[in-house]
């Protein structure tokens, strides 16, 4: 099966505010040509004239099935005043709950062009299963929370199921999420980092994303939680951090030592008053610096393409300057370096020979887009939702022209608000 | 002409947080009953069980035609560098270049729900043309840059012009648009409030956008900028203050003494590295708070649903606390609050008996929108353009079922294309 895309504004996130007008030849699901213009047979032609090319979003911390609670409890003063909220409804979930929910979460990535998310949440057996009928990637996780006890137990009991569900799918990873040291222990860690070890897989975390946590942590443990999970071993397994806000400069250092990626989840900091990620700084480290939504509760969208946006002119204005975070750094975060975070690079994240095909195609001729000028600044200040014309999957289109072809939306929709209704009354 | 909104979620705004399901009937362009359940006839009945019904938004500071420059030059490190790339482009434009952009911009305003905003651009004869043409609203101004002589200068040429091409039109006012203290003279501002204190109209002005503005203009008047238009005698008008950033407790005090509206522009401010508005602060002080988009190139959009996201989330991380701002201020803001600060809300900005139909359906039956759990929520931070499905102008759809009416897209996008590529070889 060949596929041709023609004609597009390539940004191929290879190269630094690198983009050209050219042609992108797919075989079999691999990037096999990009050239300014290709002249070969094509099973499949793809016309782009009026089309950025970019290879589809990172989405690299999220907890798909909170869609659930999208919008609710959006009094919260903070992040444990929400978790308060929360955590005695995630107790009454049940399989059908996620399930339905991930089939809604999946619409709205490829929806907004992502078509890989690093997940944490429960019973996540029914999220791959998910996943897998929407056909696009999932690097799941066991998530680890309590003690070292309740660790044994999730890896004999819970993990084999999420592993049957995968199977030898090669779209799935099976990472450890660990939720965060105010609600796991060092043992909990310890672990969850030896069974990602024996398995090849990357451990997932919530790190420093509240002064709170930090504080509580010094006064329980008499370090930083950087300090603290990396005493435990957790950071001798290749690991990806959400949030990470409160770093200091010996936290960065950890980081930087270890090759621990920072996720940058800038709605959801900014809507539970957590605070601001000093991107540019950690960046300056040398650490590797992803993407992510958070979960639809908290965020309250799924949506890496309006997290670009918001995430751009945070940095600018927290900075006070547009230079310390460009729109090419803000791409890169959701691409590239989403796919580094999560150890796909070799295999996803630009567009290159080789490489899967994973790519979006953003229409330009929209009205919240022309003129473009600049492609690079469109899509990150000017882009929406509704511009994510084409998403491709592995070669295989899983949105097409604004239309989404693996996921039946309305009763994605219809399911989930049952789930939820039902939800309330239990 | 009878119209008959049925069964959608009705967000008022007449009420602190009110919402309830209901139906509107609208008479001649009039809202005339609100209520639970209305069994009257009607011309045409619309069918809004999946919709939240919201008073359409009030864009308070834009300058429409920059779309033209809509991620162009977005390297620039801050407003003056900005402006030193924007300003001799803006020294080319005709007639025809304002003309066909306004219709663009009028485009991507009722794409996403407004209905009147308050622009301030050159030769805006040419944007009065589009906006009626498009059918909706326009507070139009006649800038004011420079001194006393060229104030009278466009008094006697230009804004004869723009009268014309507004007619007896009660859709449009002419204000005057007084740039800022570092481009109009204190003598500039006299003869644009003396103009508008004539002609029972409004003084729209940027005010403290950058600390550099308040350095400069304490080192050359002695005084804040806010204290300079104050003793100019242009704040003894009714007046709107774009940004409003820099505005010590006096300045504050000025503005609450002579009735001044704020107008908060979250993304541009963020995007030029100007700093944050201290929104709780000023309405605290009791002074009306509107909000805008400000031009698509510092945005780079014109989306008030886009606004009020970005904005809602600014001020919960700057003040960490989501109580500072909640989503009802942030409607607010968007709708009522922007009409008192245009003089319009015994016309508009709320869905109340007596009122003209400017209303928006919001439809929540979308991946990004579902389950809504709280409708001022989902409207702030879930809901994008894709969402608004219906906009009424004074009970005349102007966007029906995501589709514009009044705007043929394809040729306001083409158009302003080919002038932006005109404009370039000037």
């Amino acid at each position: 099966m060949k596929t041709l895309i023609r004609n597009a504004t390539i940004i191929p996130m290879t190269e630094r505010n690198l983009f050209f007008r050219g042609d992108i030849l797919i075989k079999d699901g691999i990037i096999s040509r990009v050239e300014p213009s290709i002249m070969e047979e094509a099973d499949e032609i793809i016309d782009a004239s009026e089309m950025i090319a970019l290879p589809s979003f990172v989405n690299a911390h999220t907890h798909l099935s909170m869609v659930l609670m999208r919008n609710y409890k959006d009094t919260a003063e903070n992040l444990q005043d929400w978790l308060s909220e929360i955590f005695p409804i995630e107790d009454k979930l049940v399989d059908e709950d996620i399930y339905q929910s991930s089939r809604l979460g999946c619409a709205e990535l490829i929806d907004s062009g992502c078509t890989v998310f690093a997940d944490m949440y429960f019973n996540a057996w029914n999220t791959v299963k998910a996943v897998k009928e929407a056909g696009i990637r999932g690097i799941i996780s066991q998530t680890f929370m309590n003690d070292d006890k309740d660790a044994q137990w999730r890896i004999s009991n819970t993990a084999p199921r999420i592993l049957e569900a995968i199977g030898n799918d090669d779209m799935f990873r099976l990472d450890a999420g660990v939720h965060a040291v105010y609600t796991a222990t060092p043992e909990c860690y310890s672990i969850a980092a030896e069974w990602v070890k024996e398995r090849g897989a990357f451990l997932h975390t919530h790190l420093s994303e509240t002064k709170k946590e930090n504080d509580d942590c010094m006064k329980q443990y008499g370090m930083s939680p950087a300090a603290l999970i990396e005493s435990t071993g957790a950071f001798s397994v290749p690991a990806y951090a959400a949030h990470s806000i409160y770093l200091s400069d010996d936290d960065m250092e950890i980081l930087k030592k270890h090759n621990v990626s920072a996720v940058y989840n800038p709605s959801s900091n900014m809507k539970l008053a957590s605070g601001v990620a000093e991107i540019a700084k950690i960046r300056g480290k040398g650490i590797n610096v992803a993407m992510g939504t958070d979960g639809a509760s908290s965020n309250n969208n799924l949506s890496m393409i309006k997290e670009m946006n918001i995430g751009a002119l945070l940095q600018t204005v927290s900075m006070m300057t547009p230079s310390a975070v460009t729109p090419y750094d803000i791409l890169s975060m959701a691409t590239i370096n989403g796919a580094k975070a999560l150890g796909l690079d070799k295999r996803i994240g630009s567009i290159e020979v080789g490489k899967e095909a994973d790519i979006v195609l953003i229409n330009t001729e929209d009205i919240n887009m022309a003129p473009v000028n600049d492609p690079l600044s469109a899509v990150v200040f000017s882009a929406d939702r509704k511009n994510i014309d084409t998403v491709l999957c592995k070669g295989k289109k899983v949105k097409e022209h604004g239309l989404l072809l693996t996921v039946d939306k309305e009763e994605a929709i219809a399911k989930t608000k049952e789930r939820w209704e039902d939800i309330l009354r239990r």
